[in-house]
Protein backbone atom coordinates (compact mmCIF):
# COMPACT_ATOMS: atom_id res chain seq x y z
CA UNK A 1 0.00 0.00 0.00
CA UNK A 2 1.16 3.69 -0.70
CA UNK A 3 3.13 5.15 2.03
CA UNK A 4 0.39 7.91 3.85
CA UNK A 5 -3.07 6.11 2.54
CA UNK A 6 -3.59 4.85 6.06
CA UNK A 7 -3.37 8.25 7.54
CA UNK A 8 -6.25 8.51 5.69
CA UNK A 9 -8.97 7.19 8.17
CA UNK A 10 -7.04 9.28 10.48
CA UNK A 11 -7.63 12.49 8.97
CA UNK A 12 -11.13 11.78 7.66
CA UNK A 13 -12.24 10.63 11.48
CA UNK A 14 -10.74 14.25 12.61
CA UNK A 15 -12.27 15.90 9.88
CA UNK A 16 -15.70 14.37 10.73
CA UNK A 17 -15.25 15.07 14.33
CA UNK A 18 -14.57 18.58 13.63
CA UNK A 19 -17.61 19.07 11.93
CA UNK A 20 -19.95 18.22 15.11
CA UNK A 21 -22.00 21.53 16.41
CA UNK A 22 -21.36 22.92 13.22
CA UNK A 23 -24.19 24.09 10.85
CA UNK A 24 -25.94 21.09 9.28
CA UNK A 25 -27.08 22.97 6.54
CA UNK A 26 -23.94 23.58 4.87
CA UNK A 27 -22.27 20.57 6.31
CA UNK A 28 -23.79 17.12 4.48
CA UNK A 29 -21.93 15.17 7.72
CA UNK A 30 -23.20 17.85 10.18
CA UNK A 31 -26.43 16.71 9.17
CA UNK A 32 -25.56 13.63 9.86
CA UNK A 33 -23.68 13.58 13.12
CA UNK A 34 -26.82 15.74 14.99
CA UNK A 35 -30.21 14.88 15.19
CA UNK A 36 -31.73 11.29 15.65
CA UNK A 37 -29.42 8.06 14.78
CA UNK A 38 -31.78 6.80 12.07
CA UNK A 39 -30.61 9.31 9.37
CA UNK A 40 -26.71 7.61 9.67
CA UNK A 41 -28.31 4.16 9.82
CA UNK A 42 -30.80 5.05 6.74
CA UNK A 43 -27.42 5.43 4.65
CA UNK A 44 -25.62 2.63 5.96
CA UNK A 45 -28.44 0.53 4.78
CA UNK A 46 -28.39 2.16 1.64
CA UNK A 47 -24.86 2.08 0.73
CA UNK A 48 -25.54 -1.36 1.92
CA UNK A 49 -27.63 -2.15 -1.42
CA UNK A 50 -25.46 -0.01 -3.29
CA UNK A 51 -22.03 -2.82 -2.41
CA UNK A 52 -24.70 -5.73 -2.92
CA UNK A 53 -26.02 -4.21 -6.47
CA UNK A 54 -22.35 -3.32 -7.70
CA UNK A 55 -20.72 -6.49 -6.22
CA UNK A 56 -23.44 -7.88 -8.87
CA UNK A 57 -22.77 -5.53 -11.34
CA UNK A 58 -18.86 -6.36 -11.59
CA UNK A 59 -17.29 -3.09 -12.13
CA UNK A 60 -15.00 -2.99 -9.87
CA UNK A 61 -14.56 1.13 -9.81
CA UNK A 62 -18.31 0.87 -9.14
CA UNK A 63 -17.76 -1.72 -6.24
CA UNK A 64 -14.91 0.65 -5.29
CA UNK A 65 -17.01 4.19 -4.27
CA UNK A 66 -19.75 1.80 -3.01
CA UNK A 67 -17.12 0.13 -0.37
CA UNK A 68 -15.77 3.71 0.26
CA UNK A 69 -19.21 5.03 0.44
CA UNK A 70 -20.08 2.45 3.10
CA UNK A 71 -16.97 2.69 5.22
CA UNK A 72 -17.42 6.40 5.48
CA UNK A 73 -20.86 6.57 6.88
CA UNK A 74 -19.99 4.00 9.33
CA UNK A 75 -16.97 6.41 10.35
CA UNK A 76 -19.72 9.24 10.79
CA UNK A 77 -21.42 6.46 13.19
CA UNK A 78 -18.82 5.53 15.26
CA UNK A 79 -18.14 8.99 16.20
CA UNK A 80 -21.50 9.72 17.08
CA UNK A 81 -20.82 6.71 19.76
CA UNK A 82 -17.47 8.73 20.47
CA UNK A 83 -15.58 6.09 18.22
CA UNK A 84 -13.01 6.45 15.41
CA UNK A 85 -12.27 3.82 12.89
CA UNK A 86 -8.75 2.81 15.22
CA UNK A 87 -11.71 0.93 17.26
CA UNK A 88 -12.49 -0.85 14.27
CA UNK A 89 -8.94 -1.65 13.36
CA UNK A 90 -8.29 -2.81 16.73
CA UNK A 91 -11.22 -5.02 17.08
CA UNK A 92 -9.88 -6.57 13.98
CA UNK A 93 -6.38 -6.96 14.97
CA UNK A 94 -7.63 -8.89 18.12
CA UNK A 95 -9.07 -11.38 16.11
CA UNK A 96 -6.44 -11.69 14.32
CA UNK A 97 -4.59 -13.69 16.63
CA UNK A 98 -7.24 -16.47 16.95
CA UNK A 99 -7.10 -19.11 14.20
CA UNK A 100 -5.78 -16.65 11.66
CA UNK A 101 -8.72 -15.04 10.22
CA UNK A 102 -11.29 -17.57 10.47
CA UNK A 103 -12.25 -16.95 14.40
CA UNK A 104 -15.91 -16.19 13.35
CA UNK A 105 -15.80 -20.01 11.63
CA UNK A 106 -14.55 -21.12 15.24
CA UNK A 107 -16.87 -19.21 17.06
CA UNK A 108 -19.43 -21.33 15.41
CA UNK A 109 -21.32 -18.08 14.41
CA UNK A 110 -24.07 -18.30 11.97
CA UNK B 1 -4.59 6.23 16.71
CA UNK B 2 -1.81 3.03 18.01
CA UNK B 3 1.01 2.90 15.89
CA UNK B 4 0.82 -0.49 13.51
CA UNK B 5 -2.54 -0.26 13.59
CA UNK B 6 -2.81 0.45 10.23
CA UNK B 7 -1.28 -2.48 8.91
CA UNK B 8 -3.85 -4.46 10.12
CA UNK B 9 -6.10 -4.07 7.25
CA UNK B 10 -3.00 -4.60 5.35
CA UNK B 11 -2.43 -7.56 6.88
CA UNK B 12 -5.47 -9.14 6.62
CA UNK B 13 -6.03 -8.64 2.91
CA UNK B 14 -2.64 -10.46 2.75
CA UNK B 15 -4.18 -13.30 4.74
CA UNK B 16 -7.48 -13.35 2.82
CA UNK B 17 -4.99 -13.13 -0.41
CA UNK B 18 -3.45 -16.39 1.05
CA UNK B 19 -6.90 -18.21 1.50
CA UNK B 20 -7.43 -18.09 -2.46
CA UNK B 21 -7.85 -21.49 -3.71
CA UNK B 22 -6.98 -23.62 -0.23
CA UNK B 23 -9.66 -26.05 1.32
CA UNK B 24 -13.04 -24.08 2.00
CA UNK B 25 -14.05 -27.33 4.52
CA UNK B 26 -11.94 -25.79 7.12
CA UNK B 27 -11.62 -22.39 6.31
CA UNK B 28 -14.63 -19.60 6.58
CA UNK B 29 -12.73 -16.99 4.33
CA UNK B 30 -11.97 -20.09 1.34
CA UNK B 31 -15.42 -20.83 1.49
CA UNK B 32 -16.54 -16.99 0.45
CA UNK B 33 -13.76 -16.43 -1.39
CA UNK B 34 -14.80 -19.84 -3.57
CA UNK B 35 -18.29 -20.39 -5.44
CA UNK B 36 -20.70 -17.92 -6.26
CA UNK B 37 -20.36 -13.66 -4.98
CA UNK B 38 -23.76 -14.27 -3.41
CA UNK B 39 -22.30 -15.92 -0.47
CA UNK B 40 -20.45 -12.99 0.67
CA UNK B 41 -23.04 -10.05 -0.52
CA UNK B 42 -25.73 -11.81 1.47
CA UNK B 43 -23.21 -11.53 4.59
CA UNK B 44 -22.57 -7.93 3.54
CA UNK B 45 -26.62 -7.63 3.90
CA UNK B 46 -26.62 -9.31 7.42
CA UNK B 47 -23.90 -7.52 8.87
CA UNK B 48 -25.11 -3.76 7.85
CA UNK B 49 -28.28 -5.00 9.80
CA UNK B 50 -26.53 -6.07 12.67
CA UNK B 51 -24.60 -2.81 12.18
CA UNK B 52 -27.80 -0.74 12.11
CA UNK B 53 -29.41 -2.97 15.54
CA UNK B 54 -26.33 -2.02 17.04
CA UNK B 55 -26.51 1.80 16.52
CA UNK B 56 -29.91 1.22 17.60
CA UNK B 57 -28.81 -0.35 20.47
CA UNK B 58 -26.40 2.10 21.90
CA UNK B 59 -23.84 -0.80 23.18
CA UNK B 60 -20.41 0.23 22.25
CA UNK B 61 -18.79 -2.48 22.13
CA UNK B 62 -21.53 -4.44 20.04
CA UNK B 63 -21.14 -1.79 17.39
CA UNK B 64 -17.46 -1.70 17.24
CA UNK B 65 -17.69 -5.60 16.50
CA UNK B 66 -20.70 -5.36 14.02
CA UNK B 67 -18.73 -2.79 11.92
CA UNK B 68 -15.76 -4.69 11.78
CA UNK B 69 -17.65 -7.81 10.88
CA UNK B 70 -18.63 -5.67 8.11
CA UNK B 71 -15.69 -4.18 6.98
CA UNK B 72 -13.93 -7.91 7.07
CA UNK B 73 -16.49 -9.39 4.37
CA UNK B 74 -16.51 -6.40 2.55
CA UNK B 75 -12.81 -7.07 2.24
CA UNK B 76 -13.69 -10.28 1.29
CA UNK B 77 -15.55 -8.77 -1.46
CA UNK B 78 -12.58 -6.92 -2.88
CA UNK B 79 -10.27 -9.91 -2.68
CA UNK B 80 -12.78 -11.37 -5.32
CA UNK B 81 -12.69 -8.79 -7.48
CA UNK B 82 -8.58 -8.14 -7.13
CA UNK B 83 -9.11 -5.62 -4.86
CA UNK B 84 -8.18 -4.52 -1.37
CA UNK B 85 -8.57 -1.90 1.32
CA UNK B 86 -5.94 0.22 0.08
CA UNK B 87 -8.05 0.72 -3.15
CA UNK B 88 -11.32 1.72 -0.22
CA UNK B 89 -8.50 4.48 1.11
CA UNK B 90 -7.32 5.73 -1.85
CA UNK B 91 -10.70 6.48 -3.43
CA UNK B 92 -11.30 8.19 0.44
CA UNK B 93 -8.44 9.71 -0.34
CA UNK B 94 -9.15 11.66 -3.38
CA UNK B 95 -12.39 12.53 -2.02
CA UNK B 96 -10.49 14.51 0.81
CA UNK B 97 -9.47 17.25 -2.21
CA UNK B 98 -13.04 18.61 -3.23
CA UNK B 99 -15.07 20.30 -0.87
CA UNK B 100 -13.41 19.00 2.66
CA UNK B 101 -15.23 15.63 3.34
CA UNK B 102 -18.54 17.23 2.08
CA UNK B 103 -17.95 16.28 -1.51
CA UNK B 104 -21.19 13.83 -1.70
CA UNK B 105 -23.76 16.69 -1.05
CA UNK B 106 -22.04 19.33 -3.31
CA UNK B 107 -22.29 15.74 -6.11
CA UNK B 108 -25.82 16.66 -5.19
CA UNK B 109 -26.74 13.02 -3.86
CA UNK B 110 -29.91 11.60 -2.61
CA UNK C 1 -56.47 -14.27 -8.57
CA UNK C 2 -57.82 -17.67 -7.59
CA UNK C 3 -60.67 -18.18 -5.00
CA UNK C 4 -59.54 -18.44 -1.73
CA UNK C 5 -56.25 -17.31 -2.29
CA UNK C 6 -56.76 -13.61 -0.52
CA UNK C 7 -57.75 -15.63 2.75
CA UNK C 8 -54.63 -16.98 2.79
CA UNK C 9 -52.72 -14.15 5.00
CA UNK C 10 -55.58 -14.25 6.88
CA UNK C 11 -55.34 -17.87 7.79
CA UNK C 12 -51.55 -17.12 8.17
CA UNK C 13 -52.02 -14.32 10.14
CA UNK C 14 -54.24 -16.32 12.39
CA UNK C 15 -51.84 -19.04 12.65
CA UNK C 16 -48.82 -16.97 14.10
CA UNK C 17 -51.28 -15.48 16.65
CA UNK C 18 -52.02 -19.34 17.69
CA UNK C 19 -48.19 -19.26 17.98
CA UNK C 20 -47.89 -16.69 20.71
CA UNK C 21 -46.40 -17.84 24.03
CA UNK C 22 -46.05 -21.87 22.89
CA UNK C 23 -42.73 -23.12 23.09
CA UNK C 24 -40.34 -21.89 20.86
CA UNK C 25 -38.01 -24.60 20.99
CA UNK C 26 -40.25 -26.57 18.85
CA UNK C 27 -41.97 -23.93 16.78
CA UNK C 28 -39.51 -21.76 14.63
CA UNK C 29 -42.30 -19.09 14.99
CA UNK C 30 -42.84 -18.60 18.70
CA UNK C 31 -39.16 -18.55 18.81
CA UNK C 32 -39.45 -14.76 17.05
CA UNK C 33 -42.61 -13.94 18.73
CA UNK C 34 -41.16 -14.52 21.99
CA UNK C 35 -37.40 -12.69 23.34
CA UNK C 36 -36.24 -9.68 21.96
CA UNK C 37 -37.19 -7.54 18.47
CA UNK C 38 -34.27 -7.93 16.80
CA UNK C 39 -34.78 -11.78 15.86
CA UNK C 40 -37.01 -10.98 13.36
CA UNK C 41 -35.43 -7.73 12.72
CA UNK C 42 -32.64 -9.82 11.45
CA UNK C 43 -34.87 -12.16 9.44
CA UNK C 44 -36.17 -9.02 7.72
CA UNK C 45 -32.25 -7.82 6.73
CA UNK C 46 -31.51 -10.83 5.73
CA UNK C 47 -34.58 -11.61 3.33
CA UNK C 48 -34.84 -8.65 1.95
CA UNK C 49 -30.89 -9.20 0.85
CA UNK C 50 -32.14 -12.42 -0.61
CA UNK C 51 -34.91 -10.53 -2.60
CA UNK C 52 -32.13 -8.45 -4.19
CA UNK C 53 -30.29 -11.16 -4.92
CA UNK C 54 -32.76 -12.83 -6.41
CA UNK C 55 -33.94 -10.01 -8.76
CA UNK C 56 -30.67 -9.89 -10.09
CA UNK C 57 -30.54 -13.60 -10.36
CA UNK C 58 -33.44 -13.52 -12.66
CA UNK C 59 -35.22 -16.92 -11.54
CA UNK C 60 -38.38 -16.35 -10.94
CA UNK C 61 -39.32 -19.46 -8.80
CA UNK C 62 -36.13 -18.20 -6.60
CA UNK C 63 -37.84 -14.42 -6.51
CA UNK C 64 -41.37 -15.60 -5.56
CA UNK C 65 -40.09 -17.95 -2.71
CA UNK C 66 -37.94 -14.77 -1.00
CA UNK C 67 -40.41 -12.22 -1.53
CA UNK C 68 -42.54 -15.06 0.54
CA UNK C 69 -40.32 -15.65 3.13
CA UNK C 70 -40.07 -11.36 3.12
CA UNK C 71 -43.54 -11.12 3.58
CA UNK C 72 -43.90 -14.07 5.92
CA UNK C 73 -41.08 -12.38 8.37
CA UNK C 74 -43.04 -9.28 8.21
CA UNK C 75 -46.49 -10.74 9.84
CA UNK C 76 -44.37 -12.29 12.44
CA UNK C 77 -43.07 -8.04 12.93
CA UNK C 78 -46.63 -6.92 12.54
CA UNK C 79 -47.77 -9.54 15.27
CA UNK C 80 -45.23 -8.52 17.52
CA UNK C 81 -46.89 -5.47 17.93
CA UNK C 82 -50.53 -6.24 17.87
CA UNK C 83 -50.80 -6.08 13.74
CA UNK C 84 -51.67 -7.53 10.68
CA UNK C 85 -51.79 -7.71 7.50
CA UNK C 86 -55.19 -6.41 6.79
CA UNK C 87 -53.52 -3.06 8.59
CA UNK C 88 -50.78 -2.90 5.91
CA UNK C 89 -53.59 -3.74 3.27
CA UNK C 90 -55.72 -0.45 4.71
CA UNK C 91 -53.14 1.47 4.05
CA UNK C 92 -52.38 0.38 0.70
CA UNK C 93 -56.00 0.85 -0.27
CA UNK C 94 -55.91 4.52 1.51
CA UNK C 95 -53.01 4.79 -0.61
CA UNK C 96 -54.82 4.19 -3.62
CA UNK C 97 -57.34 7.35 -3.70
CA UNK C 98 -54.46 9.93 -3.87
CA UNK C 99 -52.90 10.23 -7.05
CA UNK C 100 -53.43 6.58 -8.03
CA UNK C 101 -50.75 4.53 -7.15
CA UNK C 102 -48.29 7.45 -7.71
CA UNK C 103 -48.76 8.85 -4.03
CA UNK C 104 -45.25 8.54 -2.90
CA UNK C 105 -44.15 10.82 -5.82
CA UNK C 106 -46.75 13.30 -5.03
CA UNK C 107 -45.33 13.21 -1.25
CA UNK C 108 -42.47 14.58 -3.01
CA UNK C 109 -40.44 11.53 -0.41
CA UNK C 110 -37.02 10.71 -1.29
CA UNK D 1 -60.42 -8.37 7.67
CA UNK D 2 -62.92 -6.11 6.59
CA UNK D 3 -64.92 -7.03 3.17
CA UNK D 4 -62.95 -5.87 -0.12
CA UNK D 5 -59.69 -5.38 1.89
CA UNK D 6 -58.13 -8.55 -0.02
CA UNK D 7 -58.99 -7.19 -3.68
CA UNK D 8 -56.95 -4.16 -2.96
CA UNK D 9 -53.55 -6.17 -3.69
CA UNK D 10 -55.28 -7.12 -6.95
CA UNK D 11 -56.16 -3.66 -7.84
CA UNK D 12 -52.56 -2.34 -7.18
CA UNK D 13 -51.40 -5.08 -9.14
CA UNK D 14 -53.33 -4.02 -12.22
CA UNK D 15 -52.82 -0.40 -11.95
CA UNK D 16 -49.19 -1.57 -11.56
CA UNK D 17 -49.34 -3.36 -14.69
CA UNK D 18 -51.25 -0.73 -16.46
CA UNK D 19 -48.40 1.78 -15.81
CA UNK D 20 -45.96 -0.03 -17.77
CA UNK D 21 -44.94 1.62 -21.10
CA UNK D 22 -46.01 4.47 -19.69
CA UNK D 23 -44.45 8.16 -19.35
CA UNK D 24 -41.79 7.42 -16.50
CA UNK D 25 -41.13 11.29 -16.33
CA UNK D 26 -45.13 11.68 -14.56
CA UNK D 27 -45.52 8.09 -12.80
CA UNK D 28 -43.10 7.53 -10.16
CA UNK D 29 -44.65 3.26 -10.73
CA UNK D 30 -43.62 3.42 -14.81
CA UNK D 31 -40.20 4.80 -13.85
CA UNK D 32 -38.95 2.00 -11.39
CA UNK D 33 -40.67 -0.31 -14.29
CA UNK D 34 -39.02 0.92 -16.91
CA UNK D 35 -34.54 1.28 -16.96
CA UNK D 36 -32.49 -1.32 -14.92
CA UNK D 37 -33.40 -4.00 -12.43
CA UNK D 38 -31.33 -1.67 -9.84
CA UNK D 39 -33.72 1.06 -9.05
CA UNK D 40 -36.74 -1.04 -7.76
CA UNK D 41 -34.25 -3.33 -5.72
CA UNK D 42 -32.39 -0.10 -4.10
CA UNK D 43 -36.12 0.95 -2.91
CA UNK D 44 -36.56 -2.37 -1.28
CA UNK D 45 -33.24 -2.43 0.60
CA UNK D 46 -33.90 1.03 1.41
CA UNK D 47 -37.80 0.04 2.51
CA UNK D 48 -36.35 -2.78 4.26
CA UNK D 49 -33.89 -0.05 6.18
CA UNK D 50 -36.86 1.70 7.17
CA UNK D 51 -38.89 -1.00 8.22
CA UNK D 52 -36.32 -2.07 10.68
CA UNK D 53 -35.62 1.13 12.27
CA UNK D 54 -39.39 1.33 12.91
CA UNK D 55 -39.80 -2.15 14.37
CA UNK D 56 -37.05 -0.56 17.08
CA UNK D 57 -38.89 2.73 17.06
CA UNK D 58 -41.90 0.98 17.92
CA UNK D 59 -44.40 3.49 16.35
CA UNK D 60 -47.24 1.16 15.22
CA UNK D 61 -48.42 3.23 12.63
CA UNK D 62 -44.68 4.18 11.27
CA UNK D 63 -44.63 0.46 11.24
CA UNK D 64 -47.18 -0.35 8.95
CA UNK D 65 -46.75 2.58 6.81
CA UNK D 66 -42.97 1.29 5.91
CA UNK D 67 -44.43 -2.09 5.47
CA UNK D 68 -46.89 -1.09 2.95
CA UNK D 69 -43.86 0.74 1.48
CA UNK D 70 -42.00 -2.46 1.20
CA UNK D 71 -44.35 -4.88 -0.46
CA UNK D 72 -45.48 -2.31 -2.81
CA UNK D 73 -41.98 -1.96 -3.84
CA UNK D 74 -42.05 -5.87 -4.09
CA UNK D 75 -44.88 -6.14 -6.05
CA UNK D 76 -43.50 -3.59 -8.82
CA UNK D 77 -40.44 -5.86 -8.67
CA UNK D 78 -42.84 -8.55 -9.29
CA UNK D 79 -44.60 -7.40 -11.90
CA UNK D 80 -40.90 -6.54 -13.74
CA UNK D 81 -40.54 -10.72 -13.72
CA UNK D 82 -43.83 -10.94 -15.02
CA UNK D 83 -45.38 -12.14 -11.79
CA UNK D 84 -48.36 -10.86 -9.02
CA UNK D 85 -48.67 -10.99 -5.63
CA UNK D 86 -51.05 -13.67 -6.07
CA UNK D 87 -47.90 -15.72 -6.68
CA UNK D 88 -46.63 -14.52 -3.52
CA UNK D 89 -50.00 -16.55 -1.98
CA UNK D 90 -49.89 -19.05 -3.64
CA UNK D 91 -46.19 -19.81 -2.23
CA UNK D 92 -47.23 -18.66 1.03
CA UNK D 93 -50.74 -21.18 0.99
CA UNK D 94 -47.99 -24.06 -0.27
CA UNK D 95 -46.04 -23.93 2.61
CA UNK D 96 -48.96 -24.00 5.04
CA UNK D 97 -49.75 -27.76 4.37
CA UNK D 98 -46.05 -28.83 5.59
CA UNK D 99 -45.70 -28.60 9.58
CA UNK D 100 -48.22 -25.56 10.18
CA UNK D 101 -46.01 -22.31 9.34
CA UNK D 102 -43.15 -24.06 10.72
CA UNK D 103 -41.57 -25.38 7.07
CA UNK D 104 -38.63 -23.22 7.40
CA UNK D 105 -37.45 -24.59 10.90
CA UNK D 106 -38.46 -28.11 9.34
CA UNK D 107 -36.35 -27.51 6.39
CA UNK D 108 -33.48 -26.66 8.77
CA UNK D 109 -33.13 -23.38 7.31
CA UNK D 110 -30.74 -20.82 8.81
Amino acid sequence: MKPGLYETLERIAATIEARKGTDSDTSYVAGLLGGADDGVLRKIGEEATETILAGKGGDRLHLVREIADLWFHCMILLARHGLGPGDVLAELRRREGIPGLDEKAARGRK
